[in-house]
């Protein structure tokens, strides 16, 4: 149960007011989460954490000296905007780029990896990395698809360690990913969360059962059991992370391991204690040395009753990190050596953010990319009900909300840059960034990665032509590729893009309009002949079944807006 | 629920190894409890803090440099033993004389009283810093009588920050009551707590209520009320911790707040962020400054839902030592400057401790005692269903059965020490313990510590005639008043005890036997007079009127013991 609140919509938000409040000496409040109150140093690569809230103290509790320089702070249990973490980096980076950590997870993937193409279109260096520890979610040839749990804790403690030690962002990436590599959870959970507001827990764990490998939001572990003793459920966790133990004696490995016995919520300390008792004795008896034992409450799912073990098997180089001092709200060891940290001076903010200089030509283009939105919005709400009502088949049925709300929003947020004097660059990240915040949910966040996209082709000062506008649309589909991880077939937008793309590159002989209407055309076949597949991604993977004589919804959506496209750069 | 135990007898002692397991390099587990893996540097006073389990951090959490030296662990929700007690300081201590700091509890003022008893008569300097924080418990006019909660943290720090700061034992005495003086709690509760092994909570609080005051073991609050928005729980707490808040500008307090929210188990770190959030804004409007404010777990209720605020009213010399450093498995602030520490060598184990020299008169007189204790094991066992049957009429029917086994646990513990050579006064020292600890509860613990201070006036050495006899006697009777806290008319032992003092010094010509029996006569007339009064102290207190018609049965077996005792010393 949730019991203090003042509205569930401003839960989240007012828990980092209170947490900065709480820690005016280590965080400021910055526009989509919270910085150290200190300047990042010139040149010093950012480490930048996030996810979802109701996990405290992962991450906003782990920002400070030795650790982040920033967390962006999603809502309860969901990823925080693009926006949110591109707010986030421009107040922690400082020219020595910036490595965005999270857990592994379909909607930090594409929130984060959406932030970083502006990042980069923008000239900062952005590096990823995904924590993937958790042993019950895939197979260990597929470490680095699993999702993350309390590995968190070690992966972003060694990261920032690596930084303050003054590793450059190559060698900061290759030590978090390492720590990331060597790192391994497992955890049991005897009874579910309550959203802040909520009547009813998420989900229920029947009584004197537990969940083996339950995730940290009621993702579906590997079985149910009864309940053990801590010294069974001890062994337990223990047993199966020790399956993925590495050969000692080789890679530095000698049998030295961090461990991180973590609670979920409600399981308390004494018990925790009780279970690292019997750790500590089997650890000893299988010739393992536990470095600098953690137990407590490091990454938490609200008041959800569970626990988990996290071992990382070390070497030296990661053994040091492990151990180095490390200052934030919620986690700190040892002593942090004295160093001058300038005072932040600034924060950054969207809405006072400059529009960089453009040239006439350029905003002449913008204008047009201005009118290309306006129809695309034209578009969504004409087919809005026909769009709600295919998604309805085997999703949740908001996708012609979401298409006329992400349209709207980009629209909107173009024709201000334009008035700002924006040129057709700026006014294209901008319109893709405002298109994903409006939409929210997946298919906003690709329009906004495609927009973003697309808006890298072009230049604030140079002139563009139709080789701009066809690259600029094979950049975003491009973008929706990779950040969206479906592949033809899947029954997704791709089904309908990926031909377009092909169809477009084959008809362009110079002329855009035409090829476009072209390529639509192809496209709009495509997208209704995914009617004869089933749906395998997303929220309608359990119902895929159902979609079968329905087209996909964004698949059609595309294809429409690319018709809407071509007729408006042919005219 | 707790959901990881292996038997809920080993429970807490299975934390407490955990505990020392996870820290290594701060923490030791001695015989009752844990201590610091340094030495207390000769001369320094020691802080050995303590109290029942199920409050992780409190206790054994803060001990380390800049807060405890030791912590004694008593069972979930009990209080120590007195030798638990006893037996970390004996590892703690190292010539700067003890604090011993503790929430004002009745059993836990039992048995670190009893524990301090006998470390007086053994030249320790012992002093007794009762936290008394939480104002739903009584009025202003009383604070130091007030429950012990989460103030335990801010005065616990303060008094080990003064003592790495090197403070003596005044002076840290001083400013442990000083902080106490200062601190101020007040919480609530949404729902009750589960002990560990047990199928329902100790107590429930109904849907969507809240016990306002609720004790942190569930003791009665002052109302209940329905649950408010979090604001609205911020401004009652803060407002009514408001009403004591003391004059700004007069003696050194000029508006600054050290402020502690305080997590009671299941309400999770972001809810109590959105609390803290409104609580700043207040401290604000209020023009009160926040002095690292903390917000966290620091005195667990188990897995209560609840919560409660503490604000201790700084002057200069306060706000330095709680900001000092300070480095424990739970608490760290700070960094603790670099300071040599030795390591322990040693651990003080009441089995292994040595008997001190005695004299053969003196070895004469312990034979005496052991034959005393011997009388009084089978004067509990003859009359032990009787004394069962009083105490049910109001109490939990115990007595009888406890009696027995403090008797016989006493004189065991007698008969040992005397084959080891001990003399009058460590016999009787080591007999006390064993009565608190063999028999448990109250009375268990008031024999002991009469056995204990008896002892005092003995020496193992020195010859004792009938006049140490009396003294003894007299000294008993004084510590079980003292540490008892009754008032003749409580119906309590004191009932006979203190008439029986009087006519023993009234009686006593030289000859110490007859003067005895004379006095158990009329302690025996007292003990039957209590059946005309209603019991007011101790588990009868709710149950006092059926009392009624029934004498105490703990002044009844006063009396009883106390004429076997005239018969022995006159034969």
């Amino acid at each position: 149960m949730t019991y203090l609140l003042n509205s569930p919509d401003d839960f989240a938000d007012e828990a980092v007011r209170g947490l900065v409040a709480s820690h005016p000496d280590l965080l400021v409040r910055v526009p989509g989460g919270v910085a150290r109150s200190t300047e990042t140093p010139p040149g010093q690569p950012a480490l930048v954490i996030g996810g979802g809230s109701g996990h405290y103290p992962a991450f906003a509790g782990w920002v400070g000296p030795g650790m982040g320089h920033g967390a962006p702070c999603g809502n309860v249990f969901s990823s925080p905007s693009a926006s949110e973490v591109y707010s986030v980096v421009r107040n922690a980076e400082n020219g020595g780029g910036v490595i965005l950590g999270f857990g592994n997870y379909a909607g930090d993937v594409l929130h984060f990896g959406l932030a970083a193409e502006k990042l980069r279109h923008e000239g900062i260096d952005v590096r990823i990395v995904t924590v993937s520890d958790d042993i019950a979610s895939n197979g260990p040839e597929n470490h680095r698809d699993r999702r993350g749990v309390a590995g968190d804790l070690p992966v972003f403690k060694i990261a920032g360690a690596a930084i303050e030690a003054g590793a450059d962002l190559d060698e900061a990436e290759r030590l978090a990913w390492k720590a990331n590599d060597a790192t391994r959870s497992f955890g049991v959970a005897f009874d579910g969360c309550t959203l802040p507001g909520a009547e009813a827990p998420l989900f229920h764990v029947e009584k004197g059962r537990m969940g083996v490998g339950l995730g940290i939001h009621g993702e579906p572990g590997v079985r149910d059991d009864d309940i053990g003793s801590a010294a069974d459920i001890a062994d337990l966790l223990l047993d199966e992370l020790l399956t993925e133990e590495p050969p000692r004696g080789e890679n530095g490995y000698e049998g030295r391991v961090a461990v991180v016995l973590n609670g979920l919520g409600t399981v308390k300390y004494e018990e925790l204690f009780v279970v690292y008792g019997r750790i500590d004795e089997r650890l000893k008896a299988n010739g393992l040395t536990a470095v600098r034992p953690e137990v407590g409450e490091f990454v938490t799912s609200l008041d959800m009753a569970g626990l988990s073990l996290t071992l990382v098997f070390l070497d030296d180089e990661l053994e040091r990190l492990w151990l180095a001092p490390v200052e934030t709200p919620a986690y700190r060891r040892g002593a942090m050596p004295a160093v001058d940290r300038a005072p932040r001076t600034r924060t950054w903010d969207a809405a006072e953010a400059e529009i960089p200089q453009s040239s006439e030509e350029s905003r002449h283009c913008a204008d047009n990319v201005v009118a290309v939105l306006d129809t695309f919005e034209n578009v969504c709400v004409e087919n809005e009900a026909e769009l709600g009502r295919l998604d309805a088949v085997a999703g949740d049925g908001d996708h012609g909300q979401g298409m006329t709300f992400g349209s709207r929003g980009a629209a909107r947020a173009a024709r201000a840059a334009v008035d700002r004097g924006a040129g057709a660059r700026t006014t294209l990240l901008l319109a893709g960034q405002a298109w994903a915040d409006a939409a929210g949910g997946t298919s906003g966040a690709l329009w906004g990665a495609a927009l973003t996209s697309a808006g890298g082709v072009f230049s604030d000062t140079d002139p563009a032509g139709d080789q701009h506008v066809v690259d600029a649309i094979s950049a975003g589909i491009d973008a929706v590729i990779r950040l969206g991880g479906a592949q033809p077939g899947d029954k997704t937008m791709v089904d309908a893009a990926v031909p377009f793309r092909d169809a477009l590159h084959e008809a362009f002989d110079g002329t855009a309009g035409p090829a476009i209407t072209t390529a639509a055309r192809v496209a709009r076949a495509a997208a209704d002949e995914t009617a004869d597949i089933a749906a395998r991604l997303g929220r309608s993977r359990v119902l895929g079944e159902k979609s079968v004589g329905t087209p996909d919804p964004g698949a059609l959506s595309f294809s429409l807006l690319m018709a809407a496209l071509g007729e408006h750069v042919t005219t």
